[in-house]
């Protein structure tokens, strides 16, 4: 199978990444958008062209709140034409699509690249947003099998996974994994305008990563979550009654039943962050990790890397560390605990520095 | 002013850390463990060793919860030394040691290094700790201008960069930068238990950072949560307040009283999130990210890294991806935006693949 058509519709920080990708792929795009000098610079950036063909597939990439409309007037616009989309909320959508568009309909079907990166528009575009992440696809009663191999050969051809469920199972797990921790790092976000500037010269790494996302735009998270407030909103009650729970526990830390919800709570924290598969899909793989130390020079990570490579050594992850202006860096070196031995011996035996 | 005899209490991370810390600026500590073989790992580690002579300054650093009791035993044992200690709440533990040891309690002056890890114990050491974290003095109305010298001039040989403020305002601030994140994590990912590991399997980046410290200990966090109830309560109060706020306008997303809600609320966190400092305190250093694809094979990297070793490039970070299965790695390297240009045209020249 190969794609040859593909029409994008909307070219902002998604859509121009997905022309990006597909140039790279030699695919160039035909390339719509309501603006056009979003248009023209998306086009100047490579992310494809205004052609004059008809798309065997319709991409449509704009802002949610209008994805269902403007799917419809793609499947009118297109009459043989596979349209699909990239919203991060499905079932409201292909609703609307049933409702407005009941004849067109079999020829939608949603789908949603778990991708994204901080910024907006074609500028923040990036031809790898999609490798490696999710794609998720999410057929109804009438998408065909052609239908949903030619949006996951799309997938594919972008070294994305994609991943098949219905659009109800899709927007119940983006609620927990994706719209509850939102609005609790909005929340906690909030919290930071009370604090003085004193006392936020503390934060840390902590604060840092948890309120991240909180500096996402709120418009966009308007539309996402007025598409999935039913399955947002018990989620927001249950982690309520978590935190109420707490608030009474703080009366009185060191009695027995405070000490215990507390415990509790954390507990089940560690152990809801265990389920978070790692990089590589599925199950969480607990990685060990050597630590060496190199000299903060160009070229004393390479010599060491190419150490690791002579002795057959395949590292999962890696993470280099200096302190601007100190001597040395440290090397943290993720592999498959059965190498670890051999990995840590063979760098001591010959006169490497592990921390 | 040069400190020569420290004492270290406690060779736990902390204490290790420290050692490591002081020993690169050529001064072996005292070291001291209620545990042999944390001691013995802990000189063997280079942290320092068991010495016969008086403190001028002991450090303890044994979790909060026995941290005064083994304060007032120091000033006891030294009756010429400086005590400071490491724990981080510090209102509490002045207390007890005001009580417990009034005639002494002016050699106490607390002190907090905002620094830690993933780990515990003298294994997860490590002498770079405390680089360019802040590091809080906690003065008392018994404290000197000396004394407060003292355990600056320790935070600033290990490149810490020092903060005074009372132990009061030091408490509160913590609530907001430290604890409350803490909890909200442990709370947010305590959700994930109920999710089936279909609905996980679409956490991206959002998720993984907003619950990556809800792996913590929960037994160090009630030590450290005992001692600051009193500013933490109110903190929650505020967070379920917002968030019941919130549980209501999802009742109907679309009445613009609920959107008035919900877009003030995201952006009260953009707001909170933007008065967070950056890594070196005040501003954010912004590298240049440089992506290249490899083969997901031992050496790929090495080979890459020796090219970028040979033409000068110094890279100040460097994170590896791979996807499950897939023949690729991803490559992303931070570097100075002085030399961004060099290394791409370099690695493309010489027919890397960048993304």
């Amino acid at each position: 199978m190969s794609i040859t058509r593909v029409k994008i519709v909307g070219v902002g920080l998604l859509g121009t990444s997905l022309g990006l990708a597909l140039a790279k792929k030699d695919l160039i795009a035909d390339l719509s958008d309501s603006s056009n000098s979003n248009l023209d610079l998306a086009i100047a950036y490579g992310a494809g062209k205004q052609l004059n063909q008809e798309p065997e597939l319709v991409v449509v990439c704009v802002p949610p709140a209008h994805t269902a409309k403007v799917v419809v007037e793609q499947l009118n616009l297109h009459p043989d034409a596979l349209v699909t989309d990239v919203a991060s909320v499905k079932s409201q959508i292909l609703e609307k699509v049933m409702d407005q568009a009941p004849e067109s309909a079999s020829r939608y079907l949603g789908s949603h690249p778990m991708a994204g990166r901080e910024g907006t528009g074609p500028v923040g575009a990036r031809a790898d947003l999609f490798f490696a992440r999710p794609w998720v696809l999410t057929p109804h009663d009438k998408t065909s099998k052609e239908q949903i191999d030619l949006v996951r050969h799309l997938a594919m051809q972008l070294d994305a996974l994609p991943v098949v469920m219905s659009p109800q199972e899709h927007d119940s797990a983006v609620a927990l994994v994706s719209h509850l921790p939102q609005l609790v790092s909005s929340a906690l976000a909030a919290r930071l305008t009370e604090g003085s500037s004193e006392m936020l010269s503390l934060a840390g790494q902590g604060l840092r990563d948890t309120t991240r996302i909180a500096a996402s735009d709120p418009d966009m998270w308007l539309q996402i979550l007025q598409q999935n407030q039913t399955e947002v909103r018990p989620l927001i009650r249950k982690l309520i009654a978590d935190l109420q729970d707490l608030e009474t526990s703080f009366q009185d830390l060191d009695s027995e039943s405070s000490v215990e919800q507390l415990v509790s709570l954390i507990t089940r924290g560690n152990q809801g962050v265990a389920r978070i598969p790692g990089k590589h899909g599925g199950k969480y793989f607990e990685y060990d990790i050597v630590t060496a130390l190199i000299d903060d020079s160009p070229g004393a990570l390479a010599a060491l890397l190419v150490f690791v490579g002579e002795i057959g050594v395949n590292l999962e992850d890696i993470s280099l560390e200096h302190s601007p202006g100190a001597p040395i860096g440290i090397v943290e070196m993720q592999v498959l605990p059965e190498v670890t031995a051999k990995l840590s011996e063979a760098l001591i035996e010959n006169g490497w520095r592990l921390a």
